[in-house]
């Protein structure tokens, strides 16, 4: 490997130029004036690929941006990696809060800074220059690639979860890789072993026919609003704990290993909570705050309203009050069956008398976990360790990544999770930017990564 | 007083015409293009007070519209009735919905249709007719007169407590008379006795520097949304009861003589809870449904709202919960006690790390109810009894009229609070409408009323 990596420090300046040119192109996805510009993206991710050396590179029309599909799988015997990442970019709204124009990069401090440069243009090129290096290098792969590089993840992946399934055939693979995440910090590399799944809800709780007067009406009759603040008020115990029955029943304790490696991260509480403007965290008891962020189910209101809330005072006693609610699950709780029981506890406390609805919101998907030991996150753990010289870091991740669960739900496959964005890369903020000396490490880490992930196969 | 009854029944039509008239002129206090129109509407109305036979009548200009008075103060000895009323109307929104133009009059079904046939010149017109009837039949009225009619009741009545401070020695008064309300039903006169006081309030709950992620922050830290839930579910027990400390201390019981007269009111709650599209009431045990809206204080929650309200979900976890809150107020609550006792529970139930703020928002006023025995009281019964052959009902009223808590409090004078609109007279809605034989027979009860004042004072 050592060749490879030499060829790759000498032509640092030709592929941060290359980096450069990529991110010029302004492919906001969620914009209709930019429809051009993804397109011409999704083209020049495309010439990426085939200057990489990919067999075979395609351009697939879908119902909204392209999905890019690159292959190389000449390594009979070896894994078959899927390389997922995305060409789309968030909008850049507000515009006059950034230091330079998003789509001219602009060096400063070892950091290019432009939109897309970490979120994920960035990440998804280190993949496509690490392919490269090793193939200009040896003229073949150590692991059978499949890339696919899709338009829309910054508005949903509307279109995503119907072209895996419709190439489910040639999508097979023995694991998916994922870089649209984070460091934990400079210089220290992270895994991500756990995602939080996700069930959205929306109820409506209704009184009578029309807002009335709440001095005329006030103290007659049930008001929504309040109904609907004491239903929700019910939810959690004083401690946090949700006492919604059966909302635990398929939780899984935490293993004694995983509390150990996170109580080991190096995490300032305190720290994290200033940043946020609090003095103190608020949850479920027994559980440290990233145990209750990674690994504990929640529920959550979205959105609460009803009545008046405008300037001054209107008294009104309103019709109806409105909520959205969102559960994350872990494994392994089953989406359909929590919010079934959520829905089951909500309709059993409804006050006689009014009416009550809730419905599902599209959206939302499983919980994710990669199995302690599997051979990935052996080969991962390897490469990151040898280019950043210190034990990557395993973490979980609140959210959820749809794709994930996707890959999971289609292909039956589980997804490594490795990010080499920088915690203050402001990824969907104004001046978003990605550190450079990250940018060549992590290169060399993926090539490390492709060779041990055969090896450990 | 027959001479009287006898001109009254042989103007009918003419009075009628002055009536149409009255309610062409669209004075829409809360619409500037409005502004001549209401105006010209003060200008008719002194012109109406000077015809009736008034000694002196003024159009006082203000800040806004203005305020009309008229005088009549030949009557020494005798008490002085300070009559107020507003000469402004509605909006007409949503005019599509009218059956005919709101400011051209129709006559359908013994009543005449146009914006304001009830709230409220129809009213003031009544007691002007009253008024000039005893004048053109005997030259003198036996009782002291004094018109106080504005022309900003629809939109707050911002200008005139000034008015009243300013004009205090000038309108000094035994009693201050209003017909701005509703009968029972039709041929069921009813006086109003009690009115609610009312204290808005506006909280806020604030967490979080900034809206975050619900995924990679949900079960962390406190949700502004569930903890204002959380504290507005505690404000009552489960049978309805308010739990702030102190929040029933001042509340009259209500006396045996009240609840027997309401308890006999013709009040069908199954019907009244149908016309809302309820099927069942709620609130305070202990208390029937007209004590609980009458006499009974209340805390509503008149708005609720933070985070997502679009449509599908949004994952956020907000940084801000509000709340406009609202009191009512029975005798003898104060307002600022009141408004205190709330600020200092909620203060006290706020969760730590989180912060509140709640300020009083500009508006409501004290409770107001007349003394039993009250001569005016005597008066005005005998006067409807005799006029609509049936015992006018005693009733409560939910709602404030400020006016009512300012001529207490600034003029230091009761209010005799009786309506002649018809329940189904849909002020403030389309189709406003007034009740011809109401109209008429009201006039001659305010004839008998003016002299059974004098009688029983």
């Amino acid at each position: 490997m050592e060749a490879i990596f030499h060829a790759l420090r000498a032509s640092n300046v030709a592929r941060t130029q290359q980096l450069e040119t990529y991110l010029r192109i302004p492919s906001i996805s969620s914009e209709p004036q930019y429809g051009p510009d993804v397109a011409r993206c999704a083209r020049h991710t495309a010439l990426l690929l085939q200057q990489a050396g990919m067999e075979s590179v395609t351009v697939h029309e879908t119902a909204g941006h392209p999905v890019v599909v690159g292959r190389w799988e000449k390594a009979p015997g070896c894994p078959t990696v899927l390389i997922y990442g995305h060409y789309d970019v968030q909008p850049v709204d507000p515009l006059d809060l950034w230091s330079a124009a998003p789509f001219s990069p602009r060096y400063h401090d070892n950091r290019i800074f432009a939109r897309g440069a970490t979120d994920d243009k960035g990440q998804v090129l280190m993949h496509i220059q690490a392919v490269a290096a090793i193939l200009q290098q040896h003229g073949r792969l150590p692991v059978n690639v499949i890339f696919l590089l899709e338009g829309e993840e910054e508005i949903g992946s509307p279109h995503l979860p119907e072209f895996i399934t419709t190439h489910r055939r040639t999508l097979k693979a023995d694991l998916a890789l994922v870089s649209d995440s984070y460091m934990w910090a400079e210089n220290r590399p992270a895994i991500t072993t756990q995602l939080r799944g996700l069930v959205l809800l929306d109820v409506v709780l209704s009184g009578s026919n029309r807002d009335l007067h709440s001095g005329s009406y006030g103290g007659g009759i049930a008001n929504p609003l309040e109904m609907l603040a004491r239903m929700l008020a019910t939810v959690k115990d004083q401690t946090g704990t949700i006492v919604i029955p059966g909302f635990y029943d398929e939780v899984r304790q935490p293993t004694a290993l995983v509390r150990q490696q996170w109580a080991q991260l190096p995490f300032d509480e305190a720290q994290y909570l200033q940043a946020l403007g609090l003095t103190q965290g608020w949850g479920e008891a027994g559980y440290t705050l990233l145990e209750r962020i990674w690994l504990r189910p929640t529920f959550e209101i979205n959105g609460l309203w009803g009545g008046y809330n405008g300037p001054g005072g209107k008294t009104v006693l309103p019709a109806k009050a409105n909520a959205k609610l969102s559960l994350r699950l872990v494994p392994d709780q089953d989406p359909d069956t929590m919010a079934e029981r959520v829905k089951a506890y909500l309709l059993g406390i409804a006050p006689p008398g009014l009416s009550i609805e809730i419905n599902r919101i599209p959206g939302g998907g499983s919980p994710c976990a990669v199995p302690a030991g599997w051979f990935a996150l052996t080969a991962a753990q390897r490469a990151l360790q040898e280019s950043f010289q210190v034990a990557p870091l395993y973490i979980g991740e609140g959210s959820s990544i749809p794709v994930v669960a996707d890959f999971a739900k289609i292909l039956g496959i589980h997804t490594l999770l490795i990010g080499f964005g920088l915690p203050d890369a402001n990824a969907h903020a104004p001046d978003e930017s990605l550190h450079l000396p990250t940018f060549h490490t992590g290169i060399e880490s993926l090539v490390r990564l492709f060779y041990h992930l055969r090896d450990s196969f």
